[in-house]
Parts: structure tokens; sequence; C-alpha cells
């Protein structure tokens, strides 16, 4: 089913979310790569798709979180400082994207139902604690019952082992939910040093049957790609 | 650790969270069971107890969604119609604790915790797509640095097969956060007939040490038990 | 004037208030009835109508109430469970009318007026203790300036008595604000088997000179009738 | 019933919800008068009693009104004046009453509910089109379970004629809501000036049976007297 | 700059943020110059120009002032009253501007840019304690990034002296904004018979360089003649 | 008659608020030197002292606001940054205090008010552009009545020159809020390497008459002594 949304990509206009984390937002802040993808979505919107951005916490919030740690701070308040930084990271590139985007991160999924509506790029961060910026991305999609979900990371998609380390990891072209829920869990497969995607992102893309690829976000015209139907990265196909 | 918890117990008050569920408000709502349990939580908060509760959508619940199911309506409304629900149960439940409770079930948990230090009965529902109430139910906890997570079924704990259809399946005096986690996603460990944890909820008793236990809440006194320090239903021991 | 108002209605889009309550929404929800009211709207939106749908609590919401009655509820907490559930409602209306609708019920008036120069359809339902959704409705359309405030109730308008045991019951085709309030206190006049409009309602139908049409929600074409023209039911000509 | 309740008031703190209007809040505001109205609940506040004030727009607001109609706004448009008034009222008192008063009028009965619980002195003004004060007063009344709501008019109650131009017109001791309700839409009874109550007012005392009295607010001791259980001004009975 | 940015003036839509005090809301509040501003303003809007109006609270705010004091309320109290105010001339002017204007003063600056993106003329009073109109004038200007910020007195413009009392006073065509600090703060410049521009006014100006000109608002004319690029009132030139 | 104030000092509790910045939190944020004032804070709460600090932004929003500005970012879009690090920061603290402090900073003056009455450590960060933290800390001194206003600084408090590079700056024991004003504005008195006061600051203490120090910060227990009645720093005396 997905594959033929895909053939016809190019005719349409899409409904995109598109996840991207610490290679846009590294701990010493980069205002350059933030440009790069602010014109990266200015341009797919001028194409006519309408998109929602969601931004991790990155390199920032680590420091953050190991700050609030020192002070004795319990896991909720590292997930809501957390929250902020993902916050402010939208906000930069909100800044960047100037009238094209919602001039705020919605601060709930409501919200940014209602604000999609409007036309603009909407740019969102954290909501809760206990839940990642993966599954807030997810979520995203299935509120605007999105086209395809993109989740950016470092490597080329998912890997049969981290390939970091193993030189005969290999990435593999499709994975289905069930699967990459169930190593995920075990920890053996491997998207980049950190976790790629948290349980409930995974069983909202399968019960949605969102279509999901997962690339490599360090190549931001990977994103570009993806939306005109190439096969790049990791096919996340709900099971 | 936590065990130690358990021996001084009767000495100190606690932080409570009790989760409830169909049992409580099953599809045809019966006020007395509802009744049974105000006083019970109204016991608990004049031994100085403090207490959340959180209440699910219960029988009710199923009822919407199935009516959302047939409009067409996404996995997202679906969700939001179960949230409305379980916050109707709440606001039952409210209606008996009278001038015990907050009067209105928060809704995010920032508003949790500035109510909780009111010291009136919390009772909240669902909060946001993506999530069920046991999630909630976690995360109230931790958010309130909760001494105690009581979870409610309707069978004795947790069990290594259906109870209801396997007359080998026996019941478990204590699992660690990751077997039930590994269990519960791959389905092979029971909790009554439907779902009694999900990942997030079972990560989150793990990663803030939340001292947990899963009771028959049929039993409405197995609460006031469990309160006491008895070693009733099934500990969940964070891994 | 309201008389050369339905005159030239075929050639002008109409703002449009539209209360559905218990023949919508009874005690067993049925998807069907649902689906042909959403099918209705999005027929009046695309003739370029302008369109609040005010839902009532149904049969839903005396079911709770019940409940609420059994726990001890006052009638404040009785009215707070009846505009969740009328809530409720509107969400199910809001999942079948999908992008055509305003994606969550307004909660205020004010957000009304908002929502409303989005251009949707906007579905709300109850606001406040002490107040029915017939004068929600009527508020709305005041609120929007209306041109047509249409209530629809189980049999075709009011009657000089109750039709469904009296033979003899009239059914009115025009009656006063001032008749209209002085007998539905005194309950001389039926409109169904419950309360069609309450005093606030009418009071505020007199005070904006709203054209209102009270018609007989068991048969929907009647509202496409009546936004055409039609002499449908009863006609209420503010005093 | 309520007699009883009077019987012995004297002994018990109660809750209370006092609703003044243009005689506190006259077109020239005078502060003496608003000083005297803040000692006296002050008082009362000293002695136990918990307090809901509910502020009316009093003369500013006709004032306010007459301008939005040479505007040519619409009567929805006038009640948001007014209720602008008489929130700016409200805060009038809260300024004299200090830290004996919660800072903001609350802008919901909701609010209101949870406000009521911080033990301080609560001052509410006007909350939706639609709806008078007198119908926000008993809707608190009603919410926070009052055992008395006070009236206040500017003559000793409820006469048989217009105590103002007709010199036989007698005072009522004791009125039936029913009646209340009936005379008041007929217009043959009066309470002073302006219409003393409204139709949602009175059929809120009726279905919560709350003990209610209309007083003379232009003698501030005669709240006192009331609270102490004094047959003063006229008491109006739930049917 | 600015000058080039007025010479290009007619030929392409502007962003305006226009200043209204006291001359258009005095004491005794006159409808009719209200309704000569909602004209000027909808004709503004027709050519294109996107609006804000920014209102102070005028004379009543004085008047409600006066009573505050007398009450004991603290300079914070004061502050609020003076916010209700203006928000009520706010709501004035919307009530006038009809379908024109966005149907609520905004009470944030975040809430002005949302709301801004609807195209509707946006009418806004004042926000926060310690902050005059002239300063939310000033950062609405820099919110929406005007193109020019009217500031609208009673006397032409900024002069050497009180102008009302000194025959020797001289208009100023230009000042620049550190003069204008400097001057205003040491009272020797004068623009009628109040405080014209307060120092966070000033400051916000000069960072954000907003071509800014202050003119005699009891000429409505000159908004006009000021949008259209000609040289009226005085010139406040960012340093 | 502040120095009275402060002579009867010791005998009292006080109503605080504290204003810390970049000495707390420096670009390369410690938990130490927070953990060192969450202490001192608790300890004047056990005191019975009642206390409300306001944090600024400090080296960590420097650093946000260069970003912003590489973005093409409007001097608002770096107020706004500002403004979440500030209350990152106020998180920060507050997840030291724990169960001593109000689980969140407030959003506005109004929830301060509101959070005040709890009795908890109030932590609050900015407000809103076009507004240092200092404006707020004054604002809400003046919103809570405070006895006593502190401002941290790194030197030991207004100097007639800048102390870092002037060895012949002397330190002032008394200024009076328009020579603070004045000076201020010319650049001509110092305090430590960055603005101490703005404008607003300034007038807000002078018109409240609000007892305030300027002192060393990076000396915590200055605070305490402060408190105590002792001389520290300088006295800013309301003109």
């Amino acid at each position: 089913m997905s594959v033929k949304k895909e053939e016809i990509r190019e005719n349409k206009p899409l409904r995109l979310v598109i996840k991207i984390g610490r290679h846009v937002f590294p701990s010493d802040l980069d205002s350059k790569i933030i440009s790069v993808y602010a014109e990266l979505f200015c341009k797919l919107r001028a194409e006519g798709h309408r998109i929602v951005v969601v931004t991790g916490g990155g390199g920032e919030a680590r420091r953050y979180i190991s700050i609030v740690r020192e002070l004795g701070g319990s896991e909720f308040a590292c997930d809501l400082l957390g929250i902020d930084v993902s916050r402010i990271n939208a906000k930069l590139l909100i800044t960047k994207l100037g009238d094209e985007a919602f001039p705020e991160p919605p601060s709930s999924l409501g919200e940014l139902r209602k604000a999609f509506d409007g036309g603009k790029i909407i740019v969102i961060g954290g909501l809760q604690p206990g839940q990642s910026t993966n599954a807030v991305a997810a979520l995203a999609a299935e509120a605007i019952r999105a086209d395809l979900f993109i989740n950016t990371t470092d490597v080329e998609g998912v890997y049969t082992a981290n390939p970091k380390v193993d030189i005969n990891a290999k990435k593999l072209d499709v994975i289905e939910t069930d699967e990459l829920l169930k190593q995920s869990l075990m920890g053996e497969l491997h998207a980049g040093s950190y976790e790629l995607f948290d349980p409930i992102a995974i069983k909202i893309v399968e019960r949605s049957q969102i279509p999901t690829r997962i690339i490599n976000g360090l190549k931001p015209e990977n994103v570009i790609r993806v939306v005109k139907g190439e096969a790049v990265g990791t096919l996340v196909k709900p099971s």
C-alpha cells in the first residue's frame, strides 16, 4: 500500500512530519545547519507540502540534564528540562523560518491540530515527561494524518549492528514495526549512537499505518529525496 | 531497598498513587463500587496518607471508541474519546469524595503537582493520546515522588499464564521490571483479560525506582492491606 | 422583516446555528444518524453557508446524570457531567466531519467567535452549569450574528398540546417569543417529550431578533428545506 | 427545613454567597460604601464564615452599555462589556480587602471552586453573556453548597407592588420560588427599581434548595443580621 | 534608511502599529470619535495595510485609578485597573469595527502574533503592570516587524517646550531616540499635557530601528497622511 | 521610614524579593552555587520569611541570544529566548529546593500573587519581551508588597565609577532612586560589569517606596546579613 503512495508522490502535495535532533542541535549550537534546514523546509512548503517539524533536545538537553542530576533532581525533572530545551530548539528554527512558520511551538497536540489548519510550517518540541520527541513526532503524524513521517538520525538508516563499531553491520532497506520494536527493546539493532525510536513511537506508526522512513539527517538533501519518493534510508513498514 | 520501605510503612504517612480501572468503571456504571472506593480513599486520607487516584476509561470508553471507529475516526481520535471518558470517571469519583477531593481532575502533570500541595485527594484521568492511564499513573507517581504505586486489576496479580483459561497459571510474588517489560511485549504473562501495564509505565517505574504492587481491585480491602505493608498481589521490583 | 430574509435566502450564503439533540444522540449511540447529519452539514458548507452546530447531551447525558444523583452529587455536578457528555457528542460529529470541521469543540463563546473566522464547521457542546445547550445555541447565534437559528426536536414543531398523547394537538406555524416564554413556563405548549427551549434561549432570540425555526430533526432533510427558505416546522417570531 | 437552619445559625460557621450591585457600585463610584462592605466581609470572615461575594456591573455598566449601543454593538457585545465592568467592581472590592481576599476574580465557576478551598474571601463578577450576575450568584451558591444566599437590593425585600410609586405596596416576609418566578415574569412583584432576580437564578435556588434572602443593601448591617439568623427582608423559599 | 522607506510607501502595503489614547477615549466617552477612527482603520485595511491598534486607558482609567487610590490600593493595583480600562476601550473600538477586527484584544504579545496572521485588524490594550500602553505599542511594532509606528497625541508632535503654555515652543520635525529619552526623563520636551513616550518604548524603537511618527490624533486624517508618506508631526529617528 | 523598618527587622518575618543573576547562573552552569543559594533560601523560609526569588538569564542566555542574532532574529526574538533561559534557571533552583518551592515558575504576575498565598518559595524568571528580570523583580516586590527587595550583583554595591577598572571608584552606602535613574541612563555609575537596574525597575522602586539593597551576590551570606538588618551593600532610597 505505502509503496503505491510513494509512486504517486511527486504529483501531489503531502502532509509531512519531520523529526530532527542532535545532528541539527549539537551541544555547541551552530546557526548554519539550522539555516540549511530552514531553507529546505521553506522549499518544501513552496512546493505545496504541509509540514510539521519536531525538534529534539539535542546536545544542549544532555548538558542541562546532567546539571539536574547533580542537583538531585528526579527523572521527571530531567524530562521537564529536556522538553524546555527542545522547545528552545524549536524557537531557534522558527526564528530562521520567520513568516513561513507558526510563531510558537504548540504546547499540546490539540493546539498543533488547530495551528496546522493555518497552513504555516509548524515547529514543535517535547510535550510531556515520560515521552520522547520521537513519540511526539509519531503522535503528530497521527494527529494530522500524515502521508509521510521522516525520522532523521546520524547514519544511513537502521542497521543489523552498530555501524560505527562493527564493519559487518548491514543497513536494512525495510524493517517491519514488530521487528523494530523487538530489536530496539533487545538492543540488537542500531541507528546511530543513540536510540532511534521509542516503543510508543513504533506502536503508533504501526497502529495508524504511517509510512515512515529513517534517514541520515547529516545529509539534509535526503529529506528532499524521500519526499520525491526515492528509497533513501530504511523504510519502516507497519506490521 | 523497597522491602525496608515496606517494613516501616505503618509508622509514617505515605504518598500514594492508586490506579483503578474497568473493575470500578464497568460498561454498566455502578455507583456502589465507586462509593466503596471513595470511602476507602477517605479512610486512607484520614490516616494521613496523601493520595493521587488515576482512573482509566473502563467499559464506557470501549463503547465510545467502537462508535469512533464506526465513524471512520483515527486511533488518535479513539484515544481522545478514551481520555474524555476517563476524566468523566474521575469526576464521578470526585462527586462522591466531595470536599475531600480537589474539585476537578488536573489536565496536566504540572497542574497535578500544584494541586497535590493542597493536601486533598487528587483524582486524574488520561492526559494525552498515545499514552495509557497506566502510564499517567506511573508519571504521577514520579511527579509526586510516591512511596508506593498500587495498580489494580481483576485477578490476584501477575501470572505465568492467563489464569482465566489456564489452570496451571501461577501467580508471581515478585517480578522485576525488565522481565515484566519483556514478557508483556511477548504476551506471555497475564494480568487479567486486558494489558496491565504498558511499556512506558514499566520504564518509568524502573527509572525512578518506584515501589509498585499489582493487586486485585475486585477486593478493595486489598488497597488497605498493601498500604499497611502486607505482601498482597505481585511486587514489581525495579531492575 | 424575517419573512423577507427568508424570501431571498436561496441567493446568499447564510450564517447558521443548528441545535441537535437526543434524536441524533440517543442513549444507544448510532453512528448512522451522526453520519447522515455530518453529510448534510458538509453539503450546506459546500453551498457557502457558515455553520455552527450545537450538540446536546442526549440520552447518554441522562444516564450519567442518574449515576451522579446516586452518588449524592449536586445539581451543579449533574450539569457538569451533562456538559462533558455534550462535548463528547460534539467530538463524535467532528470525527465524521474530518477536515471540514474545527478540530475541537470551543470551550467558551469567545473561542467560538475566533474559531468561526476560520471558515470551518464549528461543533460546540455545553459550556456552563445552569445553562442548557439550547441557551448555548441561542448565544452562539447572537455571537456570530446568525441569519437563521434552527432548533431540532422529535415532532413537527411547537404544538398546542402534547402531540404524542392528545390527538387534538395542533401544530403552530408561527409563535411569538413572549407567548413561547409564557407557555413554556406554564407547561401548556409541547415540543416533543422534553422541554424545547429554556427561558434564556427565548429571551436571547427575542432581544437579538434572531430568525428561529423549530423543526423535526428525525427528518434531517428538514434542515436543508429550512435553509432554502421553506416554511417547515414552527417559526419563532421575536416579539 | 431552612427555618431550622436559621435557628442554629449563630453556632456554626456558614458558607455564604452575597450578591451586591448598584447600591454599592453606583454610576459615580464612591470608595466609602465599598470600604464599608469590605469591613463587613472581613468581620464575617473573622467569625469563621466562608464568603463568596458577587458584584454586579452597577451604574458604570449601564454607562458603558449605552456607548456600545451607540456604536451599533449587539446585545452580546453589551453583555461582554457589562461583565468587564462587573469584574472591575470586583477588583475594587478586592483592593480594599487586601490579603483577606483571593487576589483576582475567578473567571469561571471551576476556578471559583478551586479558589474557595484556599479559605480567602472570593470576589467574582459576571462570567458569560446571556447570564446576569444574579444567576452567577445562584450558581456560585450551588457550586460551593452555600448555607445561605443573600441578595441585596435597594428596598426592604420583595413587594406586592413597586414600593416607590405605590403606597399600598406590601413587603412580603416569605415568597416561594415558583411564585417569584411567575410574578417576576409577569412583572407584578417589585424589588426596587430594577429586576431583582432572573429566571435562571430562581430556578437554581429552587432546584438546589438554597436558603435565600433578599434584603436592603443600602443598610449594610442587614447582612450581619441575616447571617445571625434574623428574619430580615424577604425569605425566598424553594418550592 | 527610514526616509527611503517613506518614499516608496504609497506603492506597497505596510505593517502598521497605531497607538491611540485619551483624545479618542476621554473621560466622557464619545461614540463619534471612536467611529471616525474605526472607519479610518477599515479604509487602511481595504488598501491592503495590516494594522495593530493599541488603545490607552484614556480618561476613564484616570477616574478608576483615583478610586483605587482612595481604597488604599498599591500602584500595582492602579496599573491593573488601568489595563482593564484600556482593554474595555479596545473592545469598544472592536465593536464598531465588527467583522474587520479580531474579536478580542489579545492578552499577550504571543497571542498578538498568532492573531496577526489572520489578517484582521487587531486591537490590543495594556498587558502588564509597570508598562504603559506606549511600551505595548512599541513591543507590538517589534513583534510584527512593523514598517511604521504611529503614536498619536493632542498636539502637533514633539515640542521644545509645552506648546500649551509657552508661545515660543517650537515643534520639532525630527528627534533622535537618545535625545527623546534624555529629554523625556529630564522633562524638558513636551508632547501635550501628558507624557508621550516612556523610556522602554523609546529604547525599543531604538533597538529595533522602528520608523516612528508622533502626530496629532485630534486630526484623524493625519494618520492617513502619514501612511501615504507625508512628513506630518515629528519623526522619531532611532539613534 | 525605611530605616525604621530595618531596625525592627530581626523581630518579624519579612516578605522578601531576591534577584539573582549571572553570578549564580554563569555560562558554565555550576550546581554547587545553585545549591548554596537553595540552602540559604530554605533557611530564610524556616525562619518564617516569605520569599520570591527572581532568576535572570545569566550566561546561558547570552549564548543563546548570539545564536538568535546569527539566525537573523529580531530583538524581540532575543528577548523571548532570554526569558526561556531565565525560566530554565528558575527550574534548576526549584529542583534543588524540592518541596520547599512552588513547583513551577509562575508565568505572570497574577499567577505569582496566587502562588504566593500558598506559603512556598516562589521562583520566577522573565515574563515578557522589553522587560528585564530586574523589572520583573521590582514588579514582584510591588505585587506582594515586599518589605525588602534584594538585588545581587558581582561587586559590593553601586560605585561612583567602574570598580573593576578605576581604583578610585567609591562604593556608595546610599543612593536615591532619581540619582540612580539619572546616572544609570548616563552610564556614570557602576554596579559590576553589566547594567544593574533598568529604568522601569528604578521607577517602580520609587513609586512604591520599596526598601531596596544592592549587594554582592558572590558572597551569598550577604543575603542573610541584609535580612537581619545589616547595612550591607548600597541602600537604594526611593526619592
